[in-house]
């Protein structure tokens, strides 16, 4: 089912709104292709801008980090922005004015919730499943201590706006005679060679044969 | 002249204080491989993180956008928090609990100041000249009009503190006899094969030639 969310005083988009979604399952999308977040929240010293790992489930988005973090300790008393981004490529075109970027982007608005311990548990195995499909079951899981140690939270995909754009170079008619090169320079992600522990004699599982296959 | 900056209340890194650096070269190297940043900021509708294209010049980073921008009109009124990430791979560790990622970041805090109008257009001259050398010189410029709908910001790297993880796997010497793959799946942001418009006679210049080269 293909939800569209309606947009907030928050989320609605009025910088080049034609680049707007509301759609839910974009939001997934952009939540999957993604390591890591970036969180806005405030304290005593103003705005903090911390990167940090997110994975979904549903229709949250998850973190985790010690229970000494202060970040997550404020996350849970107050609203926060999540914003992940991908960059696609450099849109050049033939004026200066007209440059741009491909991207897509989600900017997720709302209070984080912690996860109890039976659910923490889970959802920290789902984040293994999420990195690397099959590892949980080879890797020495998480003792009482080490989950005692670790907060796991989540925030509602409920409030949220994407932007994207993709495509090609959009000139003014008038420039359309410039002489400068324009297209696209684009970027991916590339998965490199998995680099082996020296110490580590175990043969490579599946999800490293196909890392960067 | 390699340079410390002292760490501030807002710098000091507390979580895993051991990956931190106050080095400014190592500042300035983490904004120069970057394109965009994300910032944080605050309104009345609570903290925002917005994603938006940076370059560096000396020891200031810039951004530009609409001078209708609210996050540039609130970005001279208030300090900000600015944050680069790079990732750069997954570790594999034998214990759930020694998993990591290898990355680069900096976060830089303070005020952003609006560039006059003569450092406006040399700025959005050199953020050209970082995308693509020589481009400047063939694109049609910046026009009165286009200048005077574009504000510049700046902010010093003043106040930044980075954070960096590289390296292998460190597990716990219990955990070096659990039968898991160990080692780092590593990333890269990849150049792909430019994409010229259908519309562009021009033969690629040396950028162009050399971006995925």
């Amino acid at each position: 089912m293909k939800t569209t969310l309606p947009p907030s005083d928050r989320t609605r988009v009025k910088r080049i709104a034609r680049n707007a979604s509301y759609e839910q399952d974009q939001a997934r999308a952009i939540v999957d292709a993604a390591y890591i977040c970036h969180i806005a929240f405030s304290d005593g010293y103003g705005a903090h801008c911390i990167p940090t790992a997110c994975w979904r489930e549903g229709d949250y988005l998850y973190i985790h980090g010690s229970n000494g973090s202060r970040m997550l300790q404020q996350l849970v008393a107050q609203d926060a922005c999540v914003t992940i981004t991908h960059l696609d490529g450099l849109v050049m075109a033939r004026s200066a004015f007209n440059h741009s970027m491909n991207y897509r982007s989600v900017m997720i608005y709302g209070r984080f919730e912690e996860v109890d311990e039976a659910g923490k548990r889970a959802s920290l195995a789902a984040f293994m499943e999420h990195l690397a499909p099959g590892r949980q079951a080879e890797i020495r899981p998480g003792n009482d201590k080490e989950f005692a140690a670790t907060t796991v939270l989540r925030i509602a995909l409920a409030e949220a706006a994407c932007k994207v754009r993709s495509g090609g170079v959009e000139d003014d008619e008038e420039d359309m005679g410039v002489a400068a090169w324009a297209g696209i320079l684009p970027f991916t992600q590339l998965r490199l060679a998995p680099q082996q522990d020296p110490a580590c004699q175990v043969a490579p599982p599946e999800y490293v044969r196909n890392w960067a296959a």
